[in-house]
């Protein structure tokens, strides 16, 4: 329904009795950041084994494939998937034989310059599987003769520009690494165990609070970390840049609200930019009511600013999923409403102020108004907990053209003509600056999606 | 996880050009009264057509199977299987060839004094091949020879004991019947399309919500309603009893919150019962926070009345569910972690008020609890918007056995120490009818397992 | 290819350690009676456990299957469903609970006045559930108050007219029964294993060889046969008749060569037909060959009867079969070639008869005739190791309508020309009977088929 | 049950409007040479389009999946595994996307010093995806710069070593290649259709059959062939050796008896196999019967030669194959039993001579043996329609270890006492080379798995 999807999540854990399992659960929390396809890879006695499938994490792991995934150290990611091509064959973690052994890897972000890379390593004799450039990694890997995974990554690492958060797995130890401009988050953990402690990594702390581990802290950008049996070592391979790239898009709807992300709480920073949201536009109504679920916390925060009463004015069937394949040209069009219901005992002749986390096409938006007004409110405000979304992004993420992107050729006016609001207000960017990082001087994100102010000299692979 | 489930909804449509999407919507709209089994069939040129299966209804009914099943009018069902025999056997609309022709039925609730009934129509030959007590339904028009379908109903409706919202189809019209006390709700409404208008009957409104059918009102209690082509008859077949035994936990937690039951919005009543709660029983606290889904409702209700701010403190993972079968014993511990996820950064050092719909086994409750105390709360205050559930019910929902229901055999003392709170609150008896009915003097409500105070001779099949 | 189908094998043993692995093997040994559904029920304790399924004995029991199907006593059917309504509800065996406790039967035939025999039950208030006839048995004893299934199951019986052989089982004991004119084989055997001996029954002697079980005789027409713990008893419940109507299309064609039907070896008789065959019509010939798998023993009988070599001039492809669902017009135009290949260096510029069992439609064999002369036959003189077929089956056979019979309305001459063989000839009649008895005086068979001498009043169900 | 299997078998069709369907049929026919894996990769305009699966050619492909392989040219693989790994990695065809374009290939074979090459292409950088030799090509034609890639598949070719018979499609053309020895089978047909004519090439010409293809000639070992829109172009890429080592075995066991292969008809050579053995050694008997379904022709041939009549003495149940996975170990005991059925009507009292392609372990044959005389043979005389078989074959052909094969460390004397015949008797060496080649001076086959005399340097990679 967004159509501005996180294509990513990944997961890596060393030492520990339950590798496979917690990978499992790992994955399970971050669910939300890809539906397509997950993969677990885990290490055993100097071997890897290796699972993938399409689908949701829960249907393609069972209790049988986690008993054959034995070791005491696994890696895992989820993916959304963008291109319909070979997909089985893009599914990660990705994995090969090298000549120094096993290497398996997971990916989370987008390498800008890939088309480049790719065209240099087939020049050199790579072979391409698959259509994703996540693999012109395991190239760089099998063209460096040294027998030195660290110094080899280090390398490769320099050659990538874009968004990158990485786990590495070989049969004697794990990499973690992280893009120097920190697009993408991860995070660094601890499980304790029977055994003693196990390292883990994830991109939101919220699989850490499934399994019970701890957090330690972030990945520095510019980072590498090399765990082993040895334990753990941390090394810059990049200098620090003047100002970092964390995507702020990460908070406005991505990341899970119970995950802490960029060192600040997803809710708690969603519950702000409701609140700057209602002190920058407010307008006299009988109630607020979220788009759920992604728009419930700044319609918390929009109501405690505003003083006019939070109500769950329109109800989710959370049955809409995975498993509803639309089955034809007549359900297709009841299309918003299968999943959301209005209330009339609610909004029947209220004014309502209605709050989303973004607008992005616009279509949606529109079709829940009407049904807001089918249900009653006499009058409808639409308030959006971000600044108008103009540009696209290129860091790993899953989006429509400029040009689908209504805010990118419509005022504020005639999108509010198109969705048929009474009246229509966006977050400011100042506002949403200061929703994030309160009084900090510094703005360390990537706000491109609303500026066009993009950080890095290539924009797409 | 609540282990206190609905069993079944039911839907039909007559005379409607898209009968069969239209049953399928209306079946995926009350989807959360049934999850183990869907089956739907229509009436084509005389016959029935039958599909049913095992899962959820956007598993089993592809657009394949929807073109398969022609004609303008069709029953559907969705059903929480409680017996592990013969499940596809179990699975509803039942279906037969009766000697006027074939007949299908689709039943919400329970027949108490099925076992007897049932004895006695194995005596006169019949051969059951389910183990449900609603197949009786389907030997008494068998053995009754008479060529109306109005009189047989009747006669049989009159045999019965219980619970019983129930729609028949035939291969020239659809009846539909509630029992005379009005345990489960039935709705009717009616549809407009681009021939003309069709009748519609379902469990809830959110059905009519969907496929935009009007609510008409609510099916009688005792009442007999025939729909053909030549229009809608109704009848009472059963004297008005005294008092209704409308099943008051369809408004504390099974109903869909958007659904009109028994006359009344099931959100607003919810809240109602939330903020009687807080009148009934506040504390000095820092949050109020639900646990989600089910107590988002009363913790509005109840934020609202005590002014104590509303938090969602408590994130809930939305992708457990059908597809989580979980795989071993070192996953299952993980339990409720699984599905719920409370927010340190809310929660941290802070006085917490939990609000749930009610308390059953008591060990959730116990468990949420230690979860909250993890994650940093100094206090945490239990309040359940609903008196302390002592007894089973026998008319058409899945409990536990009485002895298996904490509030059965302990005190709110004894409950509270097991669960661990600090302090523990249930609404009174009083306080939930006038959340219910207000000011009404009447309270149409069987609130049985609250009470003990059952409103049949016969409890159990 | 044949359009001339066996519909059903049944199987049933008594006081096995092993009884349900061993009615899957016995079903195995006769998948080649039906291969769209299979079931198996076995009794455990007093009570059925039921599995059935769609497809392949080897597909829909697998080990969790068998260990499922606990006890000591299993009767098992496999069948080739002829309409496709309902199907998973046809396939056998039936069961029910009746007033006496549960009941299962399994049924090979099929019962010519079950028309009339469904009326009147619906009249007295039977349900039925499937569209087999064979649900009539149950109705009769559900409707027969006696708490003696022996004595139910015979006067059940005698209001049959048809085809039967039946094996029930109740939570006590068995019960075999074959019709008075013997139409389909059924045979009893003694299974030694390491706690005793068990009784089984079944379709074919395949089944016993396979299992390693003894031949004890054949069940007898009007014969019913009581197996329980206490042994084994026997009752004539019907006259014996003048003469028997036992299927003589058994040997043609049904059966397995490898079993004993009727008192003979099945290859030996077709191998008989074959002798039989080259000495009524010889013809000069540099070859013979079989349309394999069938056409094989009476060509070796042929060949040898004639002394013109025996070759396999067409070669079989196994792997056609269940697997193929033929996925389109353009590849199922392939039709017979999919299946046979004649050998280009065998046949190039022979004389060639080529020997099959039958001809149905005349379709195949004129598809055969086309390819035989591609791969270079000079002449083709087409045998046939039986009379022409010119009247459909009633007696539990699928079977093509009169009209489509090439034989019923085409003479020995048309048909050659129609298939374009070089020259045409059948068995004649008294030579099917010689093969089949030898010197006999009686030939205790039906062979309407051939002669349109049907030796029931009722034809059709 | 052998043991002794085919690994693949290739086909390839260049311009014809009915590509992936004539595939699918190519390798449906061939099926027998590979149960485990199948792929169809087919080009259109200019793209790959590549589907692959585990099981049979029937189960992986349906009309949906023949849709969606469009374009005029196909390449299709059947594969037989050997290895449990990953094993839809090694499915072939494999695909690579290479600086100059996309490529398949398709490969039937062994690459005899594959580890050599494997360990000198990781060294060059080579990421190795699957577990098979054969990915060898890919990388030696990524690592080749020159735009050419006939140029670059001569070269590669020549660092081969061992059996490889190979199907390449590039964007733009198809190039065919065989080892210099000719190993295994390649032969090149033509198929006429609407449009004009297509080029095809297949394992076996029972391929072309059943598409309806003219057999133009067999592809010349050390042959390279081109087709493309432009034409057929044939190259010989390395000089005739003195010998070749055709594999006499294909010839034995492996091939469809309706194949010419390797320019002999194997049904015929098969027979003659027979005829020579009975030549060589003969024993009184009543009749000669074959192990179904590979024994048939040489017993024909036997019968023919010693006037002892042939008989379908043990009959084969054809479900028996992929569908059953063998439920349990006390059914898995029931081993051949479960395939053959000894008769007892046409074995009983009877001197039986039993005939057989080969003996791998001895296991089979005892179990036959002792089935034969359970159903009442009075002697059993064993005969093997090749030489004793010594060694395994490394050379494209999954075979047991030397020590596992029987006549590897057993006398004749002695397997006849382990298999329990009264006599046995194998054909001798050069009567196998009499029966294949007739009076021809040259014996232009390798029979190293009866001689141990193995025609490369390097015997297993």
């Amino acid at each position: 329904m967004k159509a501005w999807n996180e294509e990513c999540a990944v997961f890596g854990i060393w030492g520990d009795p339950e590798a496979s399992r917690m990978t499992f659960l790992g994955l399970y929390a971050q669910q939300h950041r890809g539906q397509e396809s997950a993969g677990i890879v885990s290490l055993n006695e100097g071997h890897h084994i290796i699972d993938k499938g399409m689908g949701l994490v829960g249907d393609i792991f069972k209790e049988r494939n986690l008993q054959r995934l034995k070791g005491k150290s696994a890696i895992g990611h989820v993916r959304y998937s963008t291109t319909g091509r070979n997909l089985v064959e893009n599914a990660q973690p990705l994995t090969a034989e090298l000549l120094n052994g096993p290497i398996a890897m997971a990916h989370n972000g987008n390498i800008v310059n890939g088309d480049v890379l790719r065209e240099k390593l087939k020049k050199a004799g790579a072979i391409f599987q698959g259509t994703t450039d996540t693999e012109c990694l395991l190239h760089f890997l099998a063209q460096d003769k040294r027998n030195d995974l660290g110094a080899c990554l280090k390398d490769a690492a320099l050659q990538l520009e874009g968004a990158f958060s990485m786990v590495f797995m070989s049969h004697k130890d794990m990499y973690i690494i992280r893009d120097p401009k920190g697009f993408r988050p991860l995070v660094l953990g601890k499980r304790k165990h029977e055994e003693g402690e196990s390292y883990v990594v994830a991109s939101e702390t919220c699989a850490f609070d499934l399994i019970g581990a701890e957090f330690i802290r972030e990945v520095e950008p510019g980072e590498i970390i090399k765990i082993s049996d040895e334990g753990i070592e941390s090394e810059r391979y990049a200098e620090k840049p003047g100002k970092l790239s964390q995507c702020v898009f990460e908070h406005v709807y991505f990341a899970r609200p119970d995950s802490e992300v960029f060192g600040k709480n997803v809710y708690t920073t969603r519950k702000s930019m409701g609140k700057v949201l209602a002190k920058e536009n407010v307008v006299e109504a009988d109630v607020v009511i979220p788009v759920p679920d992604s728009g419930i916390p700044s319609a918390i925060g929009y109501s405690e600013e505003s003083k006019i009463p939070f109500e769950l004015g329109i109800v989710r069937n959370h049955y809409v999923g995975r498993t509803f394949i639309q089955p034809s040209q007549s359900i297709r069009s009841f299309g918003v409403k299968i999943k959301l219901n209005p209330q009339k005992a609610i909004l029947k002749d209220k004014r309502v102020i209605v709050i989303d986390d973004s607008i992005v096409r616009g279509t949606t938006s529109k079709k829940i108004i009407s049904l807001l007004r089918q249900a009653g409110a006499k009058e409808v405000h639409f308030r959006v907990a971000s600044p108008p979304t103009t540009g696209p992004c290129y860091y790993g993420v899953d989006t429509p053209k400029k040009e689908q992107l209504i805010a990118s050729h419509q005022t504020v006016e005639q999108i509010k003509d198109f969705i048929g609001a009474d009246s229509l207000a966006y977050l400011s960017h100042d506002g949403l600056k200061h929703a994030v990082v309160g009084d900090e001087p510094e703005f360390n994100f990537c706000s491109a999606c609303f500026t066009g102010d993009y950080p890095t000299d290539t924009f797409e692979s």
